[in-house]
């Protein structure tokens, strides 16, 4: 067992959460990293509406009695997203953690707080952590270079972010963007974090609501299968590196629009591939940590596997000390 | 103490190495970082010719009983360097321990081991590094997308190249790139490498032969103060942020060549310019530890710094274990 202020703070047996992952952050991944004693997200806007989040959070709760959260991102979108009904829905549905990511919780901050909602929010930069923590956040999951998704446009890797957020934080911080095994979280923790936050690393577990072919991609895959897309429009986000995405950054190098490249990486059609296995029918994320993932656990497993590994190897490097 | 497969395998009493800057790899910092119990390594290109690199042998001797090393890097140039008479003077120096870099030291392997020279090959990525084992050096110094200076085309940060290469080497490395504070040296260590190689943290020390605004630069910087150039020529370096670097990065992604930069990053305007203390003067290299970097110590201050920062964080966090 490792004791941190993440760990003691909201209240979770082990120090990792599974953050929000937008299209998997389901009831089957959530409730199983619930039960392993780990911190899962349901992912809001994974839900076609608030109702339909609510009906998710119950759906959750009757397959673990351990607490879990959900994940609330505000991006801009085209079509306007009822966000404060989600924030509703969240509320009524008695759930205690939220993460949020993309813009400022600032404006849902009040409402959490009148119902006792302890707020993680997920950023990429240390000037966006500090100005959470002044909104009254109670923890920070600070976002590194290597993430799959959004890594911000700074390219600030975690051995340089996490101490630099660290150094300048009070409330409890975890890191993500790069972790999947003991090594890493002995490394954040040693960076400063209180604990890790893994996305990619959950989408290769037994119970991850995806096709077995998407799993078997990131055991394969070495650390160099990642690309990135949409930098030319300052909206980076990492991706799994199939033909499609390849095609996206040499269109992005000879100075395409997005409307160049809409029919290439609209959302749905990764999605789709995503479910029917294709690995290289859409666009879909993975972080640089597939580098090292090399088996499909069950989430329990790698949970304990992880801890276990880092408190062996913590243990081991204390004895170097002479 | 921290005693590593590094320290022993090289006779060196901390897991900290200074290795190879170009310009900066005098006797004036590698003598103290020997003396401070590191592995210093004078850089052999930065002499004009090998009978100078044989006098800085003989001078850095003179200033510190300790072991040191040289850095030997092998890059394509316009004229021609005689680098088998470089290794010549290497080896009439007495010098024991090698760092190579840019290409494989395989065609220098022999003659070292003959002589009885350590090599610690520094490389950008696992299968460079597995090469370099492959023919025989005896460390590897595993350089990561923070680093000053070329990172490579890889885009690999630490915390994934790291345990990358550990899973896969049987000798001894040093994580390179990133590093400069007890928490990084922690986190290497977790992370599978046997110790840290330092270069832009050694640059803002006391003794570091180059301009005091440099210095002074290097501590009011943050993480964010770095800059890509020659990306799109393939031969990417880190280089301080200032004027000069980011008007070449602009130029770049309108598809400038190198003749239409060249006037702006000759390397000798850049040098001139750190001389000089002219922070915007010309391109000069920085990593990204930058960020994390907030005072100018004396290189034994610094050292000893790290190793008891390091042992004090690992100590702390074996207490985290219930």
């Amino acid at each position: 067992m490792l004791k941190t202020r993440f760990t003691e703070e909201f209240g979770i047996e082990h120090p990792i959460a599974q953050g929000g992952m937008q299209g998997v952050g389901l009831a089957e991944l959530v409730a199983p990293v619930a039960n392993a004693g780990a911190l899962g997200f349901l992912t809001a806007l994974t839900q076609p509406t608030p109702e339909d989040l609510a009906k998710e959070i119950e759906r959750t709760r009757g397959m673990t009695d351990k607490p879990f959260g959900v994940n609330l991102t505000v991006l801009p979108t085209i079509n306007p997203v009822p966000y404060d009904e989600y924030v509703d829905a969240i509320i009524a549905g008695g759930i205690k953690i939220v993460e949020t990511a993309g813009r400022s919780p600032e404006p849902y901050m009040a409402k959490f707080k009148e119902y006792g909602v302890k707020v993680i929010h997920k950023c990429t930069s240390v000037r966006h952590a500090l100005k959470a923590e002044s909104v009254g956040v109670h923890g920070i999951s600070i976002d590194g270079f290597e993430c799959a998704g959004h890594p911000g446009e700074d390219d600030i890797p975690g051995l340089i972010l996490i101490p630099a957020a660290a150094n300048k934080l009070k409330i409890p911080m975890i890191a993500s963007g790069g972790f999947g095994d003991g090594r890493g979280l002995a490394a954040a923790l040693m960076l400063g974090a209180d604990g890790i936050n893994m996305g990619t690393r959950f989408l290769a577990t037994r119970e991850a609501p995806i096709h077995q072919n998407m799993k078997d991609q990131l055991v394969k895959s070495d650390e160099r299968d990642t690309a990135l897309i949409y930098r030319s429009m300052r909206n980076t986000a990492r991706v799994f590196k199939n033909a499609i995405a390849q095609e996206v950054v040499e269109l992005e190098k000879k100075g395409a629009e997005f409307k160049d490249i809409q029919h290439l990486v609209a959302g749905v059609r990764g999605r789709a591939a995503m479910k029917d296995g294709e690995v290289d029918g859409g666009i879909w994320t993975a972080g640089m940590i597939t580098g090292l993932i090399n088996d499909i656990p069950s989430v329990q497993e790698l949970v304990e596997r992880i801890v276990a590994e880092a408190e062996e190897i913590i243990s081991a490097k204390q004895k170097l000390i002479a």
